[in-house]
């Protein structure tokens, strides 16, 4: 890699500020860049770098205000992380492989259909009735249950398992270690105090371009389908319960957890450590801060909310502002008790 | 599946609203569902539902004060939770396979003891001196180690790895990615601010008809047993510390957690996020919220807490309502002091 | 096992009180202790056995001030967890197996390096390019990328998936299942709603002596080096998210996670399920309370916090209890309103 800020304001629309003849090897973090260096600002919390690194060249947003006093290259762009999205597609490690074949010791049932041009790893399992469609690529460990069906071009990382029926659409990642149609939590308590496991007949579809994070887990529906719609990106560590709905583009963060029958709509956002009770409805575009518990349905689209229970993000935090000065409303009461009884002598 | 409303008014234990020749064809869930439909309302919150649908077979609770004004049949239950899941036993396909046998590619060691009747699925690796009864069915990439034991007829889904010395009561169903017997956390701090390793030295046991959701874990004891008695129900991502003991027929929900030496007693439930401090005693029935912090003891039977840290259910919400209304006590306060000050001017 | 008190004193450094003859048999906890058992208190919960148990002996601290009325040949040391676990490796089962060499049915790529004397189970994938170090035991499903470095004496429990180009340094412990070097969740927001993923081109860096728990996973960095330096121990089910960095010798419980590029350093501690947002510094030595939510930079070395957002310890405890006498405020300010009325009628 050896380009200059002329070349790569071309490639971004960005506006040159300092000189186009600067020319950069390597892409790396603000906090590690020479003057052979390309980096980003993406986060306002770095914006103090602006002005004191060495960088080479740095790509950010038209709106920040810092100048290019110390000879770096500014390269303003609209939004500087998708052109970081685009700079490390093209010039950095992907970590993509090139594998490609279905590897010796692959077990693929003889009633299963794969397509050609696949990538199937030793140790992987494709049971009867399977459908792996081309372009997937299998990593090792990864349990294709029966009649499971894998759309195009999706990549499922090692040791992924997916139980019978599941249905996977197209451009889908699945990151190591996620269970997928796994049985929902429910059981029927019985009057000796035992419970009755109630069977998990239903299923789990997952649509296009779906991203879903190492370790999570996403229940089969009791009756009916657990859905996940396209677009949706789960974090590492998340739990999807029994008959729940994910809208298009909507993104949960790591260890947040939904409980059964809740549907989200779409482009909801979910912070980390999140959790939903079950049955409820949450609209389109709501913001849910990390660690909240949203306890009831949520009607205004793109509402945001904090807290466990979760009210309105701004009410939370003026609450806990007000809590936290309870030591003066103790102090006020006293002082006005004094007083009155000072009255009253 | 064809079926009269008198003939799953005897198999239900039913009493009949409406015509008893109604026949239905298919279970489905009560949003979807048309003449040829059985639902069901186990749930009071879909209790709106059962003078809208166009449902022919309605079941639901003898309490529920709803009527068959739309030309639904009804049947009435005592306990609608309980039919349902008898008829997806009975109606639905509840994913179970028949597999049988020992597929190619197993690993089983020449000293471990396997009964006749079993299915041993591709890439699972059966230790030396592991024992497995007979119905048990293991799923590829199950992990059994040395000297682990496994009762009969549970089923452990793919990607299990259970560590050695390990036993695992009958009719238990492990899901995929569960760990059970992994080290506990204990490390003895060092004069340099290093930890030294407290080797665990202990076992886990697991009692009878326990089910363990996917990527949940629990640890060996560090001396003694980490022990889950009959009956428990675990949901997915829970953590189990070592030395922890879940008495029978309590049930605990997605990534709860329980610090090491606890002890819950029988029919404790637990709800999703909650966590336990460790070496607390919690006292039968006991019910937990979920995101409740429990950081002490609890000795009275069937108590519900909330909360973090957790206090009663009841003072817990009326904490959270008055706390969200410290805005009003400020103004209250702003107003006495006016009054106060105006008094005595 | 047979051993004196006074042979146990000389290898614990420890003061007798009672009769040095007293010979044991066995090490057990100290709930289950007879006549011929050793135990321990390390926990001052636990004090109250210290008079009631029928133990042979009993190692305590020098400390405690119980009294050794029943007839207990005590054993006083200056850390009876260290002396604990010195023990424990000594005389009791540590669950280590002594399996060697390259079981048939491991994939080995023509292009790793594998040393000498390591144990590589069956069903273990080491891919082109991977370097494992003498004495390092990888179980089976256990799945090592392209140009993966596994230090010497290192021990990789089964089903633990490691991304390609991680490296891991000597003497570490992984646990089933942990996935090492998944993609970091990022994500650019576009003009339709929906989101570009943002290549995850770095790695992950774990030094020596590092123990990552169950089911825990750590994301690759986007660009650059997540880091978990020497002597880290993760438990079960922890997140931790791209670009984060963590101290030598810091300590993270069951199912805390910690969010982009945050930085802890070292000797931190961090109880279970704690949250901390992205972006942010933690001082050398800070404890973090369970179910805390760090939502800013910490700069006090060996600060204690607590609450979501977390605050000073001592401070969110007195928050708590005012908190929850609020209603006492509400009684007091109504019998003001009531006086100042009664004043002016």
């Amino acid at each position: 890699m050896r380009i200059t800020a002329r070349e790569l304001a071309i490639l971004l629309d960005a506006e040159i500020e300092g000189n186009p003849e600067t020319t950069i090897e390597k892409l790396v973090k603000i906090e590690e860049a020479d003057k052979q260096s390309l980096c980003f600002i993406a986060n306002p919390k770095y914006e103090h770098f602006a002005e004191s690194t060495h960088a080479g060249i740095l790509v950010l947003s038209k709106e920040l205000k810092a100048t290019n006093a110390n000879g770096t290259t500014f390269l303003r762009v609209d939004d500087p992380y998708s052109s970081f999205a685009l700079l490390l597609e093209k010039f950095a490690d992907t970590n993509q492989s090139n594998l490609q074949g279905i590897e010796e010791g692959a077990f693929i049932h003889e009633k299963a259909v794969v397509a050609d041009d696949v990538y199937i790893a030793a140790f992987a399992y494709v049971s009867k009735g399977a459908r792996i469609a081309k372009g997937v690529k299998i990593y090792p460990y990864t349990f294709i249950g029966e009649d499971v069906t894998i759309g195009e071009h999706s990549v499922i990382h090692p040791g992924v398992k997916i139980y019978r029926k599941t249905t996977i659409g197209a451009s889908c990642i699945i990151h190591a270690g996620a269970v997928i149609g796994s049985d929902g939590f429910g059981f029927a308590p019985q009057a000796d105090g035992s419970f009755a496991k109630v069977p998990q007949t239903g299923y789990v579809s997952i649509g296009n371009e779906v991203e879903i994070g190492a370790n999570s887990v996403i229940d089969r529906a009791t009756l009916g389908t657990t859905n996940i719609h396209n677009g949706v990106k789960l974090d590492n560590l998340v739990q999807i319960a029994h008959n729940v709905e994910i809208g298009e583009h909507s993104v949960i963060a790591a260890q947040a957890g939904i409980s059964g029958s809740t549907k989200l709509g779409r482009n909801v956002m979910v912070g980390g450590q999140a959790g939903f009770v079950g049955h409820i409805q949450i609209a389109d575009g709501v913001k849910i801060n990390a660690q909240s518990g949203v306890s009831k349905s949520i009607h205004e689209i793109g509402a945001s909310l904090s807290g466990s229970p979760a009210e309105p993000y701004r009410q939370h935090y003026k609450h806990i502002a007000q809590t936290r000065k309870i030591g003066d409303l103790i102090a006020r009461i006293e002082q006005l008790e004094k007083s009155l009884k000072n009255n009253n002598a």
